[in-house]
């Protein structure tokens, strides 16, 4: 199949929006930015084999190439608006190819993300995306706004997607005890597989928040980029972070497995929860706000402790390399 | 060495210009577009061993990854501003990647254009650069605007690109009989690995043309795009094709020769020349601007023939198989 009808057959969906003056069919695209906005983007890659399970289905994957990407820009409290979508592609599969276009234009459609161009080509299978949004002039979420006292909060749950990788690593997904063991390894590795971009959730947090990260890398390696970039240290209430009751079914019931559980939630990548800091003044309101709208919990403080420097309530030093205080 | 640490070591290079709020460091960078203007923006993918040999030195890849994308700026008369990098690596190899950066960061800041962000990643080596450039609000080069009497025109010379893949394939560039078919031989070779974007000749070209693409897949495989969009056909004149001395050099001693050499030109992809169309009353302004700052040659005119049909002065109908009416 030439490029050029594979481009109109699996990724030409919509007419485009009014700020898109060119798209597929010229050298570039041309759009136009609003007034008093600022262009935010970001760019990551997919290789099959590292960034998801070589046996992922092609719906998945297509979500979770944009879904890495709007995470980004939610991390930033910029609004999605367009993207490009450069696809290598070891041969023109078109079941492969139906299940990753419908992938992605669910998920684009749902956020109103217009793809306004790309590259396909030949060769190993990876996928990069380039996503734009705007976001209200000097309104960007950055990560050096942490000043001691904020709290911090995530959203949704954390350590699903490290557990359902395990589960995929292990083939455990095949002989488990019970139909609610069964049902928490499919919610896992969903979590992986499909993950929810917090874009709903970011358009409210980013009017309260002095800093936002998602969690690509694990909480506590992200919570560290956020303590560097605001010279600021952070104490954590580990007894607070959010986990599934899905996590909590397949690893609560030794110690041995709680503890897997936590460190799963505090270094386990791919949740694309937002990692974010509360200025303490502003937090009632931000709680009276998202309630109802979103699941956001609170894990701890912002600290004056020397940069970079985490622990828990106890005074104990969590590094990235996980928790392994009961050792 | 963590992808931090290779980021820091060989893709920054500059202090971020003003209009970049945020760069490597946060979750997306943040970007001022100017009043008046509208954003262009195009992603293009080199793979090893499809878009360049493999053996093609770093410094090259590095060049022509960038170059490319800024041809298709150059194409819609848009000023480079920005640009990711989305990087994927078999190995951490620091020669090759101090070859590469070298070459990207050498063509970057000839043009000022600022790496702002991107992502790397381990698998089959192969680079998307998406790059961001803006344009007046209106004024970007499409390729719909030709209409029949336009004079059809070229930057540069065609062809050498493809004379020089053809060389490394044959590796023909052992045994020549002269030191000027050696230096003709290593000039379409450079033609091919260091490409040169012509965003010095966009400059003038885009207040005179009516349409404007750049020749990546072949001149007559481009112009049929142009005509597509603008609904019209084209006459060319093949005694005017731009060749270079050293294709001459090497193909002019015998009439297959000639023949071979006017092949490459009309259907020989990577030249990266700019094909442009200029209506007839501007002409004679265009060439007055543009003489000693830019080579250009015409090389035929828009025609009302039915869409999309290209025939040489003769009438003999020329498609993207090749000029073959010798035969």
């Amino acid at each position: 199949m030439h490029e050029f009808k594979l481009i109109q057959k699996y990724f030409t969906w919509d007419k485009p929006p009014r700020d898109v003056l060119t798209t597929v069919g010229d050298d570039a695209a041309v759009l136009d930015i609003p007034p008093n906005k600022q262009l935010v983007t970001s760019i990551d890659t997919l290789i099959s084999g590292v960034h998801f399970p070589e046996n992922t289905a092609p719906y998945a994957i297509g979500h979770k190439a944009l879904a890495v990407n709007l995470s980004d820009l939610a991390a930033m409290g910029a609004s999605p608006r367009w993207f490009t979508l450069a696809l290598t592609l070891p041969e023109i599969d078109e079941t492969w190819l139906e299940g990753f276009s419908a992938g992605l234009k669910a998920l684009a459609q749902q956020h109103d993300c217009f793809l306004i161009g790309g590259d396909t080509t030949r060769g190993p299978l990876s996928i990069s995306i380039q996503v734009m949004g705007v976001v209200d002039t000097g309104k960007a979420l950055l990560r050096s706004g942490a000043r001691a006292g904020d709290k911090i909060y995530v959203t949704g749950t954390l350590g699903d997607a490290a557990a359902g990788l395990q589960s995929i690593l292990n083939n455990s997904n095949r002989n488990k005890n019970s139909s609610l063991e069964n049902e928490s390894v499919a919610f896992c590795q969903q979590r992986l597989n499909m993950p929810t971009a917090r874009v709903v959730e970011s358009n409210i947090i980013k009017h309260f928040a002095s800093t936002c990260i998602d969690i690509s890398d694990g909480l506590l390696q992200d919570l560290s980029h956020i303590l560097e970039a605001s010279d600021v240290g952070a104490e954590l209430d580990l007894s607070q972070l959010p986990l599934s009751s899905a996590l909590m079914t397949l690893f609560s019931s030794t110690t041995k497995g709680s503890q897997q559980a936590i460190n799963f939630a505090l270094t386990g990548g791919d949740d694309y929860e937002l990692l974010f800091t509360i200025p303490a003044s502003r937090e009632m309101n931000f709680l009276g706000i998202v309630k109802g709208k979103a699941k956001v919990t609170c894990i701890g403080t912002i600290t004056n402790a020397e940069q970079n420097i985490i622990t828990d309530k106890d005074g104990n030093r969590l590094t990235s390399s996980g928790y392994n205080h009961f050792e």
